[in-house]
């Protein structure tokens, strides 16, 4: 491949071919093994720059991976040998509007900046993945991020009012705007959320901001059953409506707490998190909702809290999770969901699997809305346990389908789950998103092997 | 067109051809006087006989236009001489979990009933048209419909989880579920959304629903100018949710009072219609801020009421405005919005382009939302007046382009508003939702002439 040419029609410094730093593009956070080795890394400094490179790709076939901030943890982001990755990095501005309380992004800026961003205005913007100090809202879009807030405020595609996006062959699309509806023509901007890439990349997002959120109470509630901790959700979720209601099993528990030492009760099998934002006096009577429905569920220990210090400490021990547990071992990160109801079933069936497979398995959940992400612990260099693991994977996954529920509910499909997308969508619901995807990526050089 | 061969695939009285029941079928709320004459109408009883209808007209490149309850306000369920009418209007069925906070829902159900059954569970399906009684919930989801709630609890896409399809090919494709969650693969559930029958036919519905709604305290205020009304939408949106914050002019507010007699004042030049739904006294406390903002805004006459009958009473005059300005003449119905702070300009610019053509425009708006509903008053028997009132729709249009807003919030673009839509979107993304549409329905069967 000459990148001559691609490198004269960029500015300075835009294309990287360095061999070290190559490297460190080639992997996203799920630490694909079989990653390949990019021919070069694009960091766009504009939508020109973007649009360029995808023109020039789109002309001789090559594969171009979109590259956010590479938390990704379902291998949407990993190289393949011969591509272009194309990283978003350096496109980094933000406008905020009080008056309509949406921003203006580009893709570059990680979640967290957005938030203290808008914050100074006075202003939220909800979706909140655990990893947001390190994930871009450019990313957020493509996965069409969740996280722990969600529960109450919902995901990614319920923030975004439009977008600009370059599609394959470099024409730039603008869709939408900062108005609160608009019917005008096909919801083109909600197709491409969540598309991973596949279908065109963002450079710019508008937000959509709500005022400030209230403070939170916290509750927090140890249980020595999995099963109690599965009812008291279920009590929570059938009364009321929590900003947060987060779930970590025994084996998370000790690994957060090998690291932050803040007193976690290392016996239980199961310990719940949950917030409330009710304005005024009502987060205390939600939360005492919450404890009252703890301890009918048989919580052994349920503590309650409105310091707004205390509870976003319990909030960070959850946030911090993954990366305790990643110490471990090497990980197959899940991201299963089923309908509530089967929300039981599905952690049952999860212990059950680990057993017969003889592998750890710490499982962390957004509770609330049935989403859960089983942790399989593994030595990669133990070739039978790795074997084991990954075995344990795939049938969580055909678990989660048999239970009605779906094989990823925030990370995306990327090149990890790809193989199971077909056994949830069915072949027809897959072949007509081949046709959408032939439609807008005729030559398929955008994010080549992810998802479809 | 040999109809019998359709006529034997589907139940017996499922397809009419009698010629005065296939007049009631010409039109939707539009009222558009070129409407064509359908062939025949197929009730469907089932997905199968939806599924089956499309497999007969796609193999015979027969056009076929799915209808809801025939509400729609942008002529998307007129009939097209040659077509076939597709209605829904038999497929009722309803089932609702209160344990995952869902219902699945047949689409001819109307909006009001599915509002109802769920109520009767404790539950709350939110988005709300004026025409609730009147529109069906799969028609809801074709316009990706709006209303009064919206403003603070967003429009149907937010609400739909999941869906069944029938592609123009008969395929049927199941879409999403009871989850709230789901990450895996692209969009397809919001792509259909809001595609006003060009892509596929809803079949069935998955809906999220919320708590029962808390009660609302409501604020009703007169403005001696349209500024001052505008001043205090601005007030109210910058520092608060309110969970309604409508808007009628003074033609509006004197077709309703003619009608209702419930002692509107004949001489406001506008009238604000807000109401807050916080938990327990801050909703009161809110509309007290709703009250200020007001007064600050120099209204003639701020009332404010706890009571829920007579809260009710002022929304369900705001819901009559356009029966009420229909009584006036014939309608050219708009749907235009734009960003908060450029709704002055808009509501400014109407006026003077009624001036201009010497039409009679009653000005209604969801005003929360930046959406509003210029309604071009005119006689039909008059051709020059009529003339002068399409001049003045367009150019409504052309404004609200230029104020950065949209030719239509929430009713859709249809076919009455299609040569408008290029204006708005640009030539690059039309070509894309055809392109999308194109691999969808290659035959372009799928509600001809509508929308693209
Ligand atoms: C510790 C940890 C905790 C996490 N917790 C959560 C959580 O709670 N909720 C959650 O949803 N996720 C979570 N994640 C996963 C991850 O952070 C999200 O998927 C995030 O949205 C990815 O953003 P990124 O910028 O890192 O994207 P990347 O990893 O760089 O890319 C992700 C995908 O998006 C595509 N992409 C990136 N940028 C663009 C663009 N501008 N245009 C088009 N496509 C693009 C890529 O091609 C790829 O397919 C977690 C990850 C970690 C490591
Ligand atoms: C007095 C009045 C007030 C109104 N107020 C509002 C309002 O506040 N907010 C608002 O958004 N709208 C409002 N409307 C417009 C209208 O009610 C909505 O657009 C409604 O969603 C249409 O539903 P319907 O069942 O009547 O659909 P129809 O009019 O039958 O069809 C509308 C469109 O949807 C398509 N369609 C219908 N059913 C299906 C299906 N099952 N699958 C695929 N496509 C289908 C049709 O082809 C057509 O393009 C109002 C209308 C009136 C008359």
């Amino acid at each position: 491949m000459d990148l001559h040419e691609l490198i004269d029609l960029l500015p300075d410094g835009t294309v990287i071919t360095d061999a070290d730093l190559l490297a460190s593009y080639r992997q996203d956070h799920a630490n694909d093994p079989d990653a390949g080795t990019p021919v070069a890394v694009v960091r766009a400094n504009s939508t020109d720059d973007v649009a360029t490179t995808l023109r020039w790709a789109h002309e001789r076939h090559i594969g171009v991976i979109p590259r956010g901030a590479g938390s990704g943890l379902s291998g949407g982001a990993t190289a393949v040998d011969g591509c272009l990755m194309l990283s978003t990095e350096r496109m980094r501005a933000i406008t905020v509007d009080p008056v309509t309380r949406t921003a203006i992004v580009q893709p570059g800026l990680m979640n967290a900046e957005v938030k203290r961003a808008v914050a100074e205005h006075g202003l939220w913007y909800p979706p909140d993945p655990s990893s947001f100090e390190i994930c871009s809202i450019g990313g957020n879009a493509a996965t069409n991020a969740g996280g722990l807030c969600c529960v109450k405020y919902g995901v990614t595609t319920d923030y975004i009012l439009g977008a600009e996006v370059v599609l394959a062959d470099g024409t730039v699309l603008r869709l939408g705007g900062p108005r609160l509806k608009d019917s005008a023509g096909l919801s083109l901007t909600k197709l491409f959320i969540g598309s991973e890439g596949t279908l065109g990349v963002f450079t710019e997002l508008t937000l959509r901001l709500l005022p400030a959120q209230p403070p939170q109470s916290t509750v927090v509630a140890g249980f020595a059953t999995l099963a109690g901790a599965v009812e008291a959700i279920l009590a929570i979720t059938g009364e009321l409506r929590p900003s947060m209601l987060e779930f970590m099993d025994s084996v998370t528990i000790n690994a957060v707490e090998d690291e932050m030492r803040m007193g976690l009760d290392r016996n239980a099998a199961a310990l719940l998190i949950a917030r409330s934002d009710a304005p005024g006096q009502f987060a205390l009577r939600e939360a005492e909702l919450m404890v009252e429905a703890c301890e009918k569920a048989g919580a052994t220990e349920v503590f309650h809290t409105e310091d707004l210090e205390e509870g976003e400490a319990f909030t960070a021990a959850r946030r911090f999770a993954i990366p305790a547990v990643e110490r471990l071992g090497a990980l197959l990160l899940e991201d299963v969901g089923v309908p509530l109801p089967r929300l039981g079933d599905l952690v049952t069936g999860i212990e059950a699997i680990a057993q017969r497979h003889e592998v750890t398995v710490s499982l962390i959940a957004h509770a609330g809305d049935g989403n859960t992400h089983p942790l399989i612990v593994h030595d990669p260099t133990d070739p039978a346990q790795t074997a084991r693991a990954h075995e344990a994977f795939g049938e969580i996954m055909h678990l989660a389908i048999e239970l009605g529920g779906t094989i990823t509910g925030e990370h995306g499909v990327g090149r990890l789950k790809k193989p199971w997308l077909v056994d949830q969508l069915g072949p027809e619901v897959l072949a007509v998103s081949q046709r959408i995807k032939d439609a807008l990526d005729p030559h398929g050089i955008l994010n080549p092997g992810a998802v479809l």
